[in-house]
């Protein structure tokens, strides 16, 4: 490549022709899962009003503080490209007024999500997730359905080497008590803790607990978690979606230093890691936001969702499948054309085939037989079909059997159909 | 809603889950019609460097004067969000190096496009576009096989009433000559164009010929096509296009104001109109553009491609297939609980058929009896399975279909394999 030539953008990727078999596995998969747990598809835009993720996300996020892409825009607040999916979600249930109509609504959806993070391995600044929003309903059922739901898409994407991880991080009438208790402990060792977690300290103490900072790490763990400072409706949610998890024979952790990343989570949070990855091995987190769709303006409504990594996820299918194979297009049948002349009638030819449902193609410049023969061995294409001179005046085909070597001739209106004939399955 | 719930941003719409049949018609037969024309799947990022757009694109056009979303960037020149999808394709061509590796590539792509636009029907900042790129090859069969395969593709979504234009735009060789006629002809009568083809007489003097204006398009209603100052090989290149195309049954309007708003185009360009819509009833466009990879730092290559707008096609189905039917899950079975204290087990239930393969749904709220049905009604689900305190004791569900108003028994068990039974269609 020459230097004055552009470049993708860090943190950015191109899928190439060769590499979907995985990304196409894990997408089919979760949208058959989808459809037997009902949730329907809502694809929000790229592009939302800033405010959104600021209300929306929170103000003390990492993501809101420092990894949004803003736009500066002459009209509102600004636009941004939404680093994740839940608060469209509740805007779109919103402003579509559902809230009024059918206020109980499973949403899925599949995107880009970005966020300016420093690019590595599996984190990349454009990124894609698969997620689902169940929005108006407390049952614990759900909380359970939804990590469920995720579990069962990664299974059948074929990962096996799943670990489960879940806690309670209480309500707003539980986790004040919660957060002063680790306050007035942390007070007392805020020279072990790194910058962010002393900032954190009194804006959004339970952060603290996930810090990936040795010092924070080690103080965290002489802390106690959140589930012993649960209200009575809160202790009794946990009791229920505890006992759903295991009527349906998920096995679990209960890690009482989950906490997840964003505000809004309240009760329920969990993970999805994949033992074949590396220190970055959550490919699926989620929990329930009770708060949310009040903090944007509407009324009461508890909702919980989870968000599935693509990027992590087909780390973790190569780790445990192997690479995926290539999903290049491989044309059922080639067309060789050795007559330069005849060049417009092999093109009617694989116009035919491709009509009759044949996929097919052919050299477009009637390069040299031997190139053209080379294409059609790199395409892997099953039949060739060589026409040259005589065919041409005959108005016949040979085929060849790329696989036996095996040749035939053939009416050339017969083409498609010899073809169609060759390429089904053989009669038991 | 109220004032002060955040929107989505002007020009940006919402996907819900009963809007998704004609969408998924056009995306399902697409990627059919890909798969038979041999081009790969090319996904690359909403975000590229803005230099990209300023040479792809063409600083004179529109989209880069003044319709792009652009974030400023410390690093380098600015982000942008992709507004159209050929330059990245082609710069994913050139950064994988497959000019050197295997120069002949036929891609496709659908994504989100992102133009600052007055919104307006059919016409969104956010749109999307199904397109094809390729890459490598002068062949005017080329040019022929990507109308045609915009053409099936645009059949095979249901659509009859379409009308395909074509011209030739000539080439560097012939080009100036025929520039050079029009500012001739163009600058005697200044007065009579707008603001907007003053200015294009001198940077993109091509463009006079396609604006909307009233009393541009009257003189330029007087001007020659560029048809008439084709050199030979456009002439050549032409010939054989037409010919193509005629042999392979496309009826064509041959129109000499076509010019496309893209400044890299060379020789052939093409529309597909659909006579369902008004004044902006252009659903694809395309055509070759033979100086672009060079243009981006890459070697010589010729190219043709095109992009279906999504949006203009949605538009055109509902005017010729009407409105699209709800494409909301519809759930094979509704588990309806009678007794609270059953909650658990129905949700057991409800996870058994899915993970036989039985889209099913529940209330996880256990509302009143009533309640419950009227949401299976809403839902359509063809059976019920009726679950109250009898059931519950002697582990046996009532079934019923919702088509006849048939209630049977059936072991708790056996539920799944009974619902499946019933599902089957019936015998001949």
């Amino acid at each position: 490549m020459s230097e004055d030539q552009i470049r993708s953008l860090p943190g950015t990727e191109d899928f190439m022709p060769d590499g979907w078999a995985h990304r196409r596995t894990l997408y089919r998969e979760a949208a058959r899962q989808f459809a037997l747990y009902g949730y329907g598809e809502l694809h929000t835009p790229i592009i939302e009003d800033t405010r959104l993720f600021v209300k929306g996300t929170g103000e003390t996020t990492d993501i809101v503080e420092k990894q949004m892409y803003s736009i500066p825009s002459a009209e509102g607040e600004g636009i941004t490209l939404r680093p994740e999916g839940t608060p469209s979600a509740v805007r779109a249930y919103l402003e579509k007024n559902l809230h009024k109509q059918e206020p109980f609504q499973k949403f899925w959806y599949a995107g880009p999500m970005f966020r300016k993070e420093r690019p590595q391995k599996g984190r990349l600044r454009q990124f894609h997730q698969i997620g689902v929003e169940a929005i108006g309903s407390s049952s614990p059922l759900l909380d359970a359905e939804t990590l469920l739901l995720a579990v069962e898409i990664l299974r059948a994407a074929g990962l096996t080497k799943l670990r489960v991880l879940v806690n309670s991080i209480g309500c707003p009438a539980c986790r004040p008590v919660y957060r002063d208790e680790l306050r007035r402990r942390l007070k007392a060792r805020t020279g072990e803790l790194c910058e962010d977690c002393r900032r954190r300290l009194e804006r959004n103490v339970l952060r603290v607990l996930d810090c990936k900072n040795e010092g924070c790490h080690r103080v965290a763990g002489e802390l106690p978690g959140p589930g012993e400072f649960l209200c009575e409706t809160c202790r009794d949610h946990w009791t229920q979606f505890r006992a759903a998890l295991q009527a349906c024979k998920i096995d679990c952790e209960e890690d009482p230093r989950l906490v997840r990343g964003l505000d809004y989570y309240t009760r329920t949070v969990y993970e999805i890691k994949h033992e074949g990855l590396g220190a970055r091995d959550t490919i699926c987190g989620g929990g329930r936001y009770d708060g949310l769709v009040e903090e944007l303006g509407g009324p009461p409504t508890p909702c919980v969702g989870f968000a599935i990594g693509v990027e992590a996820t087909l780390l973790a299918m190569e780790a445990e499948l192997g690479p995926a194979p290539d999903s290049s297009p491989r044309p059922s049948v080639f067309v060789v054309c050795f007559e330069k002349s005849g060049l417009g009638r092999c093109f009617e030819l694989v116009r035919a085939l491709r009509a009759a449902g044949v996929s097919a193609e052919m050299d477009y410049e009637a390069r040299s037989a031997k190139a053209q023969m080379r294409r059609a061995n790199r395409l892997g294409s099953p039949y060739c079909l060589l026409i040259g001179r005589e065919e041409l005046e005959k108005s016949e085909i040979l085929i060849k059997s790329m696989a036996d070597g095996a040749q035939w001739k053939a009416a050339w209106a017969e083409g498609p159909a010899e073809i169609r004939r060759a390429m089904e399955p053989p009669r038991k």
